[in-house]
């Protein structure tokens, strides 16, 4: 990965940054504006991190989370320099008509738009964080542990901390420097796979005991159901069902893991996921909805055996003939 | 990590060996003694691999797992070196009275016997599989794909994925090598994490519904049962189980997650798992068990009510006062 030498010359030069993220932040977005930040500061630059939604309660373990400020301050950016972290769009910032001095775009996206005088966009990099790390190499600014947990957390949240297809050998070097430069990899796994609620827990055993396997043709279907009363009964709000709908994946011969939350009476949202070459955005736009291949959802509203009929039938119509 | 100088030595000097791990083997007892069969093998000696329970149907994506049998060639073994693998002790190995040439062991848990006429333990590392690693460059064999797949997966399997506590820059720097040998680290994940039965998938629902919250002092325990009758109904089996343990632990209140599975009528094996400084294995010894600080088991007999309580009461003797 080359770090372009207008954006190292670019940070020498200039004293006001702004650096922005997009709206939602998980771990990449936060950890890299973070140590991009931090690394920033030891240079001695004049810095503030926007983020629209700011940080969400499970991340504020990072250290600094604090500087991440959810208000901008739009006199200051009018001479400030804004990076644009793991996005390049200002609409997913949530940040509109910005004046700036100049814009840099630093995101692992595969490129949409035109944003940013400097657009550094790297599409096999596993992490933005990734990138800030080679950044921050070239600033010669010494990675202490602040700014190391932020990287660390950012490059294990986009690689599913080592398990996804994008592990390379470089990511397992870097994390090892940083787990040198003071990271303790437990405690970040553990704020980031250990941190249910009991309420959520709860939710989890209610909903999988809802899992049905339904063979249609060749496609099996793990199809579950999270309703009212369940919210009621275990304390859990809709925010705890996030990542629910990787478990029945798991199963190894399930293609398809789909999940019937009830966001009011009979009235259901369907999250759907598939494996590999199964379109499931194919059934979420039959029930008016959308997505991708391999995520995607619609809302539908009746009795919840004849929501789950109605999906059984659409995937039998739509996939199991291919 | 020292290698024992004469371990090195009887390799070079002896020609026939046989390679033994534990019951109910996991991916650091299979990788580590099969990496360390084909590195025995690359310098032209004759080796046995066995495991009294084979290997267990996820493990079967492990390159050369062929190589485990579960029948010991008694006759061979007179003349063999006895490799005893990540445990120390031939009752947890199911091998009775061995009659060989001589015994070494290589095992990552505190020692509880005095078997082994070399005996290299190392507590301080993370798995078995590291200290085979350690061991095949010494002994200046290329670390090709097939020993690499063993070795990267004994590593993770010990190390929860590099999400445990143990997982030091040593052990990202070695699986960085490893996946530069030819690792596939998504398909490794993958055969790990999402490759669960049906089967399997209706005994982890059943037991999360025993899962209990117990509080003792300051302490909070997840406990679960898996009993007979619970793999009768899911047609899952023991090696099913596999990481059932680190899903109670997802909780973040929960210092101590155990599972006590029926191994026969009335009988209970009971594993430990501990987040932090909270240390299980002072449990397991009260109850003639073993393990580490935080992962430790016990075999216990009786009613399920009392064999539950029993563990309540020896956490709050053990643990509640610190």
């Amino acid at each position: 990965m080359k770090v372009p030498e207008e954006i190292v010359e670019l940070i020498k030069r200039e004293e006001y940054f702004t650096i922005v993220s997009h709206l939602n932040p998980e771990g990449d977005a936060l950890g890299a504006s973070i140590a991009l930040a931090l690394a920033l500061k030891l240079r001695h630059k004049d810095v503030q991190v926007f983020n629209s939604d700011g940080v969400p309660y499970m991340y504020n373990f990072l250290p600094s989370s604090e500087l991440v400020e959810s208000g901008i301050d739009r006199e200051r950016l009018k001479y400030s320099t804004l990076f644009v972290v793991d996005c390049n769009d200002l609409e997913r910032v949530g940040l509109k008509d910005p004046e700036c001095k100049s814009v840099v775009v630093i995101d692992h996206h595969r490129t949409i738009t035109d944003l940013g005088h400097i657009r550094w966009i790297e599409p096999e990099s596993p992490a933005a964080g990734l990138m800030i790390y080679n950044l921050i190499k070239e600033l010669e600014v010494n990675i202490n542990r602040e700014i190391a947990v932020n990287l660390y957390t950012a490059i294990t949240v986009d690689t599913g901390t080592f398990r996804y297809e994008n592990t390379t050998p470089e990511v397992l070097r870097v994390a090892a420097e940083l787990v040198d430069a003071g990271v303790n990899p437990g405690e970040v796994s553990r704020r980031l796979y250990e941190s249910w609620s009991v309420n959520k827990f709860r939710l989890f055993v209610s909903m999988l005991k809802t899992v049905e396997i339904v063979h249609t043709g060749n496609i099996n279907s793990a199809i579950a159901t999270i309703n009212l009363d369940m919210f009621k009964e275990t304390g859990a709000d809709a925010s705890d069902t996030e990542n629910f709908i990787n478990f029945p994946r798991m199963i190894d011969s399930v293609d398809i893991s789909a999940i019937f939350r009830e966001f009011e009476a009979g009235c259901w949202k369907a999250s759907l996921r598939s494996k590999g070459n199964c379109d499931v955005s194919l059934i979420a736009l039959h029930f008016g909805g959308g997505g991708h291949k391999n995520a995607a959802g619609y809302k539908v509203r009746g009795d919840i055996g004849d929501v789950r009929r109605g999906l059984v039938e659409a995937i039998q119509d739509s996939l199991s003939s291919r």
